[in-house]
């Protein structure tokens, strides 16, 4: 049976936050905006229609939480949001999962995608200390 | 009650497939890329967590019937489809939507994302026939 192994993609350009029952939740770091990404710990998963159908259920509650946790970086981090977007892409990461970003009128990239759009301004430690408190407790890890 | 009304920007730019349990599904007129936008009948929802947690697995399995559909959209007009892209973003048009996209490797907007990218080419009376056909027939409609 294949075992679960995080895409080494994802360590370059974000930080842990810990497991929900479907997926690893890591924090984006980029200060321009609140962005989480999930990462179902399905081996060789890469659509949405290869988890299994109580899987898929798990993944959009866990899309849900995880926009509750978008706001409460927004707020540690004093970036409004006005609008999630919700983005499961892979054209360059082809191990399935899902951005949650918390976007804002007038952000670098609004109304656009955030998606390949300018490079990532990488959070201060006291900015990612905020923010990953603020998500942790949000989903309750 | 309110009841549910279709935004007018996706009668300007998609024809409609049908009314699935959850969503109307309309397909968008863009020879590029073969693409279903997902509409909730859910009075102002913006957001998927203003879904009802039912309909919010209603909406994953909508999600993934309609990547089957997609592939025979993609099938019937001769693009193939190497990668689903699933995005729910509202930023310019803020009724709750989906777009399920099929990407190749290689199409204009490759391999960055679809919105807002390059202006949509009309599908021919021809390949739009095809399309709805190949559509509606996937989706059991």
């Amino acid at each position: 049976m294949a075992e679960f192994q995080l895409d080494p993609a994802f360590v370059a350009t974000s930080e842990p936050l810990g497991s929900l029952a479907l997926c690893d939740a890591r924090l984006q770091n980029d200060a321009r905006y609140p962005w989480i990404v999930l990462i179902p710990r399905s081996p060789n998963a890469r659509e949405i229609e290869d988890l299994h159908p109580l899987n898929r259920a798990r993944l959009v509650d866990e899309i849900v939480l995880v926009g509750a946790a978008i706001r409460a970086i927004g707020k540690a981090l004093d970036l409004t949001v006005d609008k999630l977007n919700v983005g499961a892409l892979g054209n360059v990461t082809p191990q399935l999962h899902v951005h949650v970003v918390g976007r804002r009128v007038g952000d670098p990239a609004w109304p656009g995608p955030v998606w390949g759009q300018g490079e990532a301004q990488l959070l201060t430690s006291v900015q990612l200390a905020a923010a990953l408190a603020a998500a942790s407790q949000a989903l309750h890890l």
